[in-house]
């Protein structure tokens, strides 16, 4: 299954609307005799991949993928379940269960009618986690939010004058892109469009096709090349976005961070001490220390460099278990 | 050597103006003779309260000591070296060389001169890691400024009402308070002397009585109990300090860095947002980011609770070798 995920997250970015599955199809004595990743745009799906590779020798063989085989008709081919039932596969591993409520269960369930063996929930929080995007748009009908931030000991984003770069060294602006060809959408601020002109692209040798879309915060007037999002709540609307990047300044974090439409922080902390300067964040409606308390938890920190990556999670209540947009 | 340094190290904080020295006195079958830690005050020195615990058996024994054996008259007592010389010690191990030009290297050769044995170097980093405080007096004249931080995610001490309690959960707190047992001395500017009225004493099992002296960064009327800095550089003028720690506020800490008067940051960062608020580090004369590289390393990160504590310290150049106010 960790091969599978490790497929799966790879395509991270690539696949929206749909899931961004990985699938391997292994034979009885281990050899590996297809493999697929959802492709870009969301088809085929990765079941449909690694099937086709395997072709006749998926007879027999196990079929282990991230996510349950979909059990929806779609007008953009057959359902993966027909596939595998076509296939002859004797074994399915699925990681988690589809939470489209279309699917959600039915998909396994008639593999198993057709007299397959079945096992659920092999390697789940891995998948979850590559998956993230996906799932969080079936949970909240909206993308998972990253707000990334590039910070010294004290907290600034840049001198009283603006000035920031650099404030990370080169590793950490790697890590950023490699992050950005994982996302569906880079949004920033008007503010930031007009001081940084930022490409926000992707710049890692053999990644550069991979540069997201661009969105920006703002009432004002639409620019060309940029999607334009009026208040954060518009990620409501964002139906084909999985992964969104928040990529700055200021007031487009604590924008963001007021409406509590952060999942995720990618934070960037630089072994440096600016003193006066531009803080990171502004206001969000906080008035007692005792309420910031539980909202945010460290989930990973590394050396990054001479940086340091911290990344901090969302701690959340389950929320409404699926939605209606989900993958086609 | 790894056991003298934790007897020196457990010392620090209440052995100015002397280094907090530990030793043991070892027998050729390994077992230990006597050990002992500089006592508090400075005297007697970790030496000759291990060789006073051996007694007659350290006749053929090893002195293990994390520093030089002293070698320069005190009205105080005996040196080191001539008590070696006297316990009929067959082999010595010093981790450092004394900087205190009186002994520097002196003590060593008298004692290879009478036929011990003498090893130097082995543990050194350590050594000096658990000697910091002292060795700072030593190089710069003046005592390690530790400045203690506990911060927001963003990089905030307080709501804008001033509001700080609590940032920081109690492992965070804890570790503070171990901190203080092994400082000679805490300081505090005025503001947060009227805002908080702190105790900064010692609130830990078995070391209440380490508390250790206060004071206070203020040009205006003494206060009773505190002892006065009108500016950080009144740092030069205790002689009688090894280890000096910063605990705030904001106009404090600022001072004291944008004077580089800080060798060593302890942040315990909260996993939380506060957006808004009082910001840890004002203006401490930087004008371009590019300057503010290069002069702080991680040293340490580790979860304190559900905090973190980042340890930085101050990259510099080799100072003076060794300066005229040394132990006694």
């Amino acid at each position: 299954m960790a091969a599978a995920v490790a497929l799966g997250a790879a395509a991270r970015g690539t696949t929206a609307p749909n899931p961004n599955v990985g699938c391997l199809v292994i034979a009885p004595d281990g050899a590996i005799l297809g493999r697929g990743a959802t492709r870009p745009g969301g088809r085929p799906h990765a079941e449909a991949v690694a099937l086709a590779e395997a072709g006749e020798r998926a007879q027999g063989a196990s079929l282990v993928t991230t996510l349950e085989p979909c059990n929806h008709r779609s007008h953009r081919g057959p359902t993966c379940t027909d596939l595998i039932l076509q296939s002859g596969v004797a074994h399915v591993v699925a990681a988690i269960e589809d939470p489209d409520r279309r699917t959600s269960g039915e998909g396994l369930h008639r593999l198993r009618g057709a007299g397959i063996s079945v096992e659920s929930g092999i390697g789940a929080a891995e998948a979850r986690e590559s998956m993230a995007g996906w799932l969080t748009r079936m949970a909240l009908g909206r993308p998972r939010v990253t707000l990334k931030l590039a910070l010294s000991i004290d907290g600034k984003i840049a001198l009283p004058s603006g000035e920031s770069k650099w404030i990370t060294g080169e590793d950490a602006r790697a890590h950023v892109h490699l992050e950005r060809a994982h996302t569906d959408m880079i949004l920033v601020g008007r503010g930031t469009l007009l001081a940084d002109r930022p490409r926000l692209d992707v710049r890692l040798p053999g990644l550069e096709e991979r540069s997201p879309r661009r969105a920006l915060l703002s009432r004002g007037e639409p620019v060309e090349g940029w999607e334009m999002l009026a208040s954060p709540e518009d990620v409501f609307r964002l139906h084909d976005v999985n992964d969104l990047l928040v990529e700055g300044g200021s007031a487009t974090a604590t924008a963001f961070l007021a409406a509590d439409l952060v999942d995720r922080i990618l934070l960037y902390r630089a072994p440096i001490i600016i003193g006066e300067g531009r803080q990171s964040v502004g206001y969000i409606g906080l008035d007692a220390i005792g309420d910031a308390h539980g909202r945010w938890e460290p989930r990973d920190g590394r050396r990054l460099g001479i940086d340091r990556l911290e990344v901090y999670e969302r701690v959340r209540q389950p929320g409404p278990a699926s939605l209606d947009f989900a993958r086609d």
